[in-house]
């Protein structure tokens, strides 16, 4: 089969990380995977997310960074897809740190793409993320029409990393697809608000700090889903360049979570004084609501196995079964 | 007039380029203006194009690179509003420097906002360009929505600075407008197909070589409409940030170019051998049709004075009567 042919070698940045290692997970489980090369600089990646794998002869490892461009375009020669996952994973700490989203983000996305041209790889699967959109309430985000504003550089930083593919797509001959993820929660997950919650209960389990009112509303969507949806638009996509929101089509709030991190815990509901912030927005350039259109990939094929609630408990349930995700 | 007095003091970057120094006429003819000040690596900068104004000591020209973040800080400083011109002049160089648009475009537009943020200079004027819309053939593009799928490094890179303006605006108090020009002609040109035409011609007046087909078809808006216009805006918008499309409204084809070109030069139209590339595309990443709805500025009470064939006949006749265009 030449679909199946042609997507056989992997290269996968970030692929230490929290979705990276689900990726690795899936396609060494997959039949047809003849490698996988998880290329990562172990910032936020972790040795143990691929310790499941430690005898595959399949996987290879390469410890370096993205910057460091000859040696990403040796790695890059030799595979037909690269899914490019490797980016400053901490949203809220570029309100302090402007340039973090751009030179941990929109210049790896240029260093995979020239990579890829120098090491004749040329297909792309590129996380992208809602904050392309901006702010637009509760309208519902429709992948083909963009106001361009968005309203953090993290926003900004994902914009640019899909306009580059969809230019390399068109002047090189790439085949890429972005993906404009709701919030992606699971195990072995080192960001996030349900994460934050737990790691914060865990500390000092009569108290929760919330950042914002808690009134926050967005989709939760669970990464075994990401991954699923991801490869189903790479195997049936047709056009050298798209793009695909890819949430779970319902949304729960932080008022929410926040109870179920305090329920999955079994500490008394009751007894943890919850400290809200002002205002709806978690930190500067978060966007409190967000409503993904999933039609377009529906449209292909492919929806998603767990709705926001759901995907959130599984996540929770996960990391508390799991003590690694709380060291440092 | 507070909203005068609000602009003062300008910082051009690329002002000694062929639209800055339009810039620098504008605004050192203007009532009200404190302090004008290029900033300006002289790589398509010209210092012949600021000699009108050698004794006017408003006018400061520093000869630094943006790559150079501490100098442009230190210059940003003490001015009302930076008007960011500077950028990779050479479009169709990118097909074969894919880098080019991101290093002399992108990380440009970033540099810019940091040094603005650290010298506390909040208000720019972003020269953005038709490129952000792909290619949608006759279709009218809006600014409001776009299907972010650029065909060019170059639209990629001027869409990563609308995001980053947009972000900045949001999440630092910045007020920015961008602007998604036609192609610019006017006195001073350095690039552009009227200018090439008319280097090829003094060059060789029997044979003139066109890229692409000639039926290439776009929209060309005079220098002296670009500053008013922009200028028009700065006075007008509202909002923190916003975008418009600055274009003639109307179309002219390369080939009614090179017929000009010809004319304008007083050779015989019978004697001069045009030869044509293949297909409509001057080179990879080339728009054949662009077509841009120019409603959105109209409705701010300004439009402009110039249509594309006038634009681009006064653009010609400027070039030729100044020898300085034609030295290296």
């Amino acid at each position: 089969m030449s679909a199946a042919g042609a997507r056989e070698r992997f290269l996968i940045t970030g692929g230490a990380g929290f979705i990276g290692s689900h990726f690795v997970d899936f396609l060494l489980g997959a039949p047809g995977t003849a490698r996988v090369t998880v290329y990562d600089n172990f910032t936020s990646g972790r040795r143990w997310h691929l310790e499941a794998h430690a005898n595959d002869a399949r996987l290879e490892v390469v410890h370096a960074d993205i910057h460091e461009r000859d040696r990403l375009a040796d790695a890059a020669s030799g595979h037909d897809v690269v899914i490019h996952l490797a980016s400053n994973p901490d949203i809220a700490r570029s309100a302090n740190e402007p340039d973090l989203d751009f030179d941990e983000g929109t210049v790896l996305v240029r260093n995979v793409l020239e990579a890829m041209r120098i090491g004749d790889c040329r297909t792309i699967l590129y996380v992208s993320g809602s904050g392309v959109y901006g702010d637009l309430g509760e309208t519902e985000a429709v992948e083909s029409t963009v106001d361009i504003r968005p309203v953090s550089t993290y926003g900004a930083g994902k914009l640019a990393g899909e306009g580059l593919i969809a230019a390399y797509a068109h002047m090189f001959g790439f085949r890429g697809y972005s993906f404009r993820l709701g919030n992606v929660v699971g195990a072995r997950q080192t960001h996030g608000v349900g994460f934050d919650f737990i790691r914060k209960l865990k500390a000092r389990p009569g108290v929760l700090d919330i950042l914002g009112d808690g009134s926050q509303s967005k989709s939760y969507v669970h990464v075994g889903d990401v991954v699923a949806g991801m490869m189903h638009v790479l195997d049936h996509a047709g056009d050298s360049y798209d793009v695909f929101n890819l949430a779970s089509g319902n949304y729960i709030t932080v008022r929410e979570i926040a109870d179920m991190a305090i329920a999955c815990l079994g500490l008394d509901d009751e007894e943890v004084q919850r400290r809200y912030g002002d205002g709806p927005r978690g930190w500067r350039g978060d966007v409190p609501v967000i409503r993904l259109n999933t039609d377009k990939i529906r449209k292909l094929g492919w929806s998603p196995r767990h709705g926001s609630g759901d995907a959130m408990r599984l996540a929770i349930e996960a990391m508390l079964a799991e003590p690694r995700c709380w060291q440092e």
